[in-house]
């Protein structure tokens, strides 16, 4: 179950001159389907416009966005699809051009295969050596720059770690290498501000807003090792796995918290039967 | 005179799920080409082969790239080769492919118009705002990852600014969009060490070389606001533009000096005759 559409057509073709491979100049985001349907849709949409916005490219003709996701998960139960905006073919240079045509691309993929146990038993993560450059112009969008990202998941083999938790160059937290990361200390949920870098997930602002359902305390802020050392509760989350609590971080061992349980829970009665994260 | 060959074959179409596309995951070089011949291919060559090092893409085949070079600009006077390699097709998330299949592309481009006056009186640049994030481990390299260069390219339309300097989000120095930078300061030639940020040009090298051969001391340093007030000369360079003074920066004026104009001329001298920077 794959598929391509690209600005219409049914192809998997990219001119070589299109700035989203020449400079990584343009955005995406990876939609969970389930039984045809997207999750998210209005919140991925409206971070993917923002990234538009951000980079000055034309915003994304919404209905013709959701008519071409018809046309591609027709008959398609559980699947991922991944929607890439770029800024469309240019010449040589960065200088955009006058009359810029973007690209859109929309890609139908099979879900992953996620573990039940990494939602029910948690995960073992590590603490990744690179560290994110700052760059408060391009932090909170999903971009297609993302080499550090690739770099920062080179680090390991071993399949036993499944996330990669990073620093920035000021040795702040971040994130994972896809997904955002949350702790909880003194019963408050936190989770690293991203005003200098890291992408801003669809499921982490769902988390936020469930934590206040939940009447749980949350603060979006500046955090180091001490607090993850500090960290009573660990989880990472993004819109494919939900929320995996995290049991390990190299040698420091963590369990599911109470905190991280009642948020799977309401995330999953909040979601359609069936989703992976499902506990 | 226009043409792309990618993995030997000529064809413009790359697969929407080329890592190039979906993450920058790969280098590219611009090499300038005079009358068929291209401009520091080894040195090209050898930077293409350290960031493919540095980001675990398999080394290119140098003697299929000389191949597939001929094959393109057969027939082609002055022209630009532009060479990307990606890591090559992949699925879904930042994972290394266990077995990739780097690509390949070769694109000749028409030779840009380089106005002779730039070489010769000089060159109104600007600052911009956007700051340069560090990222050691991608620092040097010319890899895809260049949004930074596009939104600071974005900063100005002024036909007359021929270029933007950058600071890193240290407020060093660093270099030009498309350029690297060079200051004078009591008679020693300075530009900025780039183990941060930055791209380390074949022409900077080049240029760094022949101060040597003229006995012109040079000093690669961390570099900042301050030293820029207090050069008597600025110049910057590529492999496309070769040396261009600089004479103003935003109200700042500067004047071609010495150090400048005997570069440019040594420069020309071991160059092919008809070489746009020639002065």
């Amino acid at each position: 179950m794959t598929g391509t559409i690209i600005n219409g057509r049914m192809t998997d073709c990219v001119a070589s001159t299109d700035r989203g491979l020449l400079y990584g100049d343009g955005l995406f985001e990876t939609i969970a389907v389930v039984e045809g349907e997207p999750g998210h849709w209005q919140q991925h949409l409206q971070r993917l416009q923002a990234g538009c916005a951000r980079l000055g490219i034309e915003a994304v003709d919404e209905l013709l966005l959701a008519e071409e996701y018809r046309q591609l998960v027709d008959g398609a139960g559980r699947a991922v699809v991944k929607i890439i905006v770029t800024r469309g073919p240019g010449g040589r240079g960065y200088r955009v051009p006058a009359r810029p045509a973007p690209t859109r691309i929309l890609q139908l993929h099979d879900w992953p295969d996620l573990p039940l146990a990494c939602a029910r038993q948690g995960v073992a993560v590590r603490m990744c050596d690179m560290r994110l450059g700052h760059n408060p112009r391009l932090a909170g969008i999903k971009h297609l720059n993302r080499l550090e990202q690739v770099l920062a998941r080179q680090e390991w083999d071993d399949t036993g770690i499944m996330e990669g938790l990073l620093l920035d160059s000021g040795n702040h937290l971040v994130e994972g290498t896809m997904s955002n990361l949350f702790l909880v200390r003194d019963g408050v949920l936190l989770t690293p501000d991203l005003q200098r870098c890291g992408v801003a997930g669809i499921m982490r602002s769902q988390l936020l807003a469930l934590a206040d359902q939940l009447s749980i305390n949350t603060e979006v802020c500046q955090l180091g090792m001490a607090d993850l050392q500090a960290a009573e509760e660990v989880f990472i989350c993004n819109s494919l796995i939900g929320i995996w609590p995290v049991i390990s971080i190299d040698d420091r061992k963590y369990t599911r918290g109470i905190i991280t349980s009642r948020l799977q829970d309401l995330l999953a009665s909040e979601t359609e039967p069936g989703w992976q994260w499902r506990t």
